[in-house]
């Protein structure tokens, strides 16, 4: 296995863009990567897209050859990965993969979704695919239910409470004031969080994530070929994929994703560190409670005790461990099938010290966790310097 | 690089059941394989799932663990891969080289595809999702019509005939009748296929091939390995993925496949054989000019004399060089997403000498062919006695 690095990354603004179609997106975020990279579409030797539900959405399926030729890349593999919320993170994962594998020298992934082009109702339905559409769905739960669930169940087991959900929000939102590219810049108080509209009880309108259109791109090569490319690398020290399965009622317990604890201790045995040594993280939080489950799953605290957590400000950017210093997706925004790969974007970015007014302090090792239905699949990937 | 070989194989029939859903078909499959490889769920290290368009025909997304954990498959990455109509012939390509390079010791491909729950013109539209809904298909287009123009310029340019056509028609029916798990087991006459229902000019009802349910599985594993689970593992020589693009007014010459011809050539330098070491061949016939053309662009026949090749009988079981002794898509049946697969197991059949009454005589060095689109993706792959 090679060491692998980032060489470029690359992303569009995360937003509701009426004018702009699925592969217009796609396109940006690929072309900043390559000139990010310094790369031209005739080095890259295989493609890959993480889209989750590009046909459904647009209408548009055979996505990674329809976005690859229009980046100038031909001839090469170019292929489409899904996994549901999960499918550029997934990308990511398997180009890794094959470049620590010595498959290839010189891999984009680009990750996209169109999704405000169709009503919320319409638009619940497709994301509800993501789920176990032969029960759980089909008994009526949507995503927001399922997460409700999570909720009520980590309410219960552990004291978690409505207060330690709204800190999420709050911080969250605070942080995406502060990112250019975020979908919503809207700073809100513990009030407004608590009393958003109700969507699934417990869950209000503050603690689900946002609809949005988006792309994200990156591009890895063998570390000792990075630095031919860009000034700035950044090591992929660990990444890894694991599954479960998709309906929760078939999970023994719903408050601990099994698929996110198996990829972060894998991620952390290749990387050759702890929970304690990671500065900052990207985590999916699709829901507030989905930040509180992820820190305690990726061991940043012990079960139980992420509310807590993140009621006392330690997750905040100023504290001992920023949690979304992007603003996350529940105000940078969530284009699915780009999420993933957005969350690469984002913590390269912190480690070039590129952050702008985002930047941390303590920016040389961060962990990106990017999860896929209510934890059917999951990826955690760490990056630092090179 | 590590050999590879194949350990398992196993497919449902294809056809048309009302009764069964995308999973069950899928996990009959997968099941198949791992008895047929004696390979326990527990020994699988990574799974692939091809799929072409499971959220738009039965609503279900998120397919890898929907469909890996119903095999007990639980844990490991579970990855779906979409390349239109290649979708599982690009899982096979990705199982293939993740194995050889080292990343694992044993992949599942499962491929499926459940087509028959909709409405014609609702799989018609599901379908043209694999061309460019933003020229070509928004024109109007839909894959009966492409290919008709594909006929067309093929007619013009080297003076291939309607007989031509319908003698790969002819020819596919009468493998199919040998083949107990195929969708239509009908032999017809030249009268009769050149008398079908007319779909799109010149092509008419025969020269198209089925909408069917079905999925197929394969089990990869290093060569070394494979004979501690069974007594006849097949080597994979070569395998290759090519793309191009996906709108045939994209396309400078749309009577060949650039593509095709990129994974053939990859496929065969891999192989270290050529065009005429190959003895047998399942090809794409999504259309009975798909064929002859695939035929040409892989080097069996030079350019323009597929028709003539296939009028002469050539092409037949008892012909100098069987092609889609199974049936092919066009009797066999096409389910999108197990099509590629498919091919996979039918090639490592005939290497067994396990194809019962479709056995072939020539039978150490198969190729398989599988087209996405109209040709932007395709991926050859060349099977010999291990």
């Amino acid at each position: 296995m090679r060491p692998v690095a980032v060489v470029g990354v690359g992303k569009t603004r995360f937003g509701a863009f009426p004018d702009r179609g699925l592969r217009s997106l796609a396109v940006e975020a690929g072309e900043k990567c390559l000139k990010n990279g310094h790369v031209s579409p005739s080095q890259v030797d295989c493609f890959f897209l993480g889209n989750f539900a590009g046909p459904s959405f647009v209408g548009q399926n055979h996505l990674a050859p329809y976005v690859s030729t229009a980046l100038g890349i031909r001839d090469v593999p170019a292929t489409r990965i899904e996994a549901a919320c999960a499918s550029s993170g997934s990308a990511f994962f398997h180009a890794f993969s094959a470049v620590a594998a010595g498959l290839y020298d010189s891999v984009l992934v680009v990750g996209v979704e169109k999704m405000t082009s169709q009503t919320t109702a319409r638009t619940t339905e497709i994301l509800a695919g993501a789920g176990d559409c032969s029960g759980e769905i089909k008994a009526g739960s949507t995503f927001p239910s399922l997460f409700a669930m999570i909720a009520r169940r980590h309410m219960y087991q552990f004291g978690t409470t409505r207060e330690h959900l709204a800190a999420v929000a709050v911080k969250n939102h605070a942080n995406g004031v502060l990112n250019p590219d975020a979908h919503m810049r809207k700073a809100i108080t513990m009030e407004q969080a608590l009393n958003g509209r109700s969507v699934a009880e417990p869950l209000g309108l503050y603690d689900c994530s946002l609809i949005s259109d988006g792309a994200a791109a990156v591009l890895v090569m063998p570390a000792d070929k990075a630095r031919d490319f860009t000034p700035k690398p950044v090591r992929i020290l660990g990444t890894a994929q694991a599954s479960d399965f998709v309906a929760l009622d078939q999970k023994p317990d719903i408050t601990t994703f099994p698929a996110l604890r198996r990829a972060a201790q894998k991620a952390y045995e290749m990387a050759r560190v702890g929970p304690k040594d990671i500065q900052f993280a990207e985590v999916h939080d699709c829901f507030t409670i989905a930040e509180i489950v992820a820190i305690e799953d990726l061991g940043f605290v012990e079960r139980g005790h992420g509310g807590p957590f993140e009621a006392s400000g330690l997750a905040a950017r100023t504290g001992e461990r920023p949690i979304n210093a992007s603003g996350g997706l529940k105000s940078k925004g969530h284009p699915v099938g780009a999420t993933g790969v957005g969350q690469i974007c984002d913590i390269v970015a912190q480690i070039r010290c590129e952050a702008g007014d985002m930047q941390l302090k303590r920016n040389s090792l961060g962990l990106a966790q990017n999860l896929g239905g209510s934890g059917a699949t999951c990826v955690v990937t760490i990056l630092g310097n090179a």
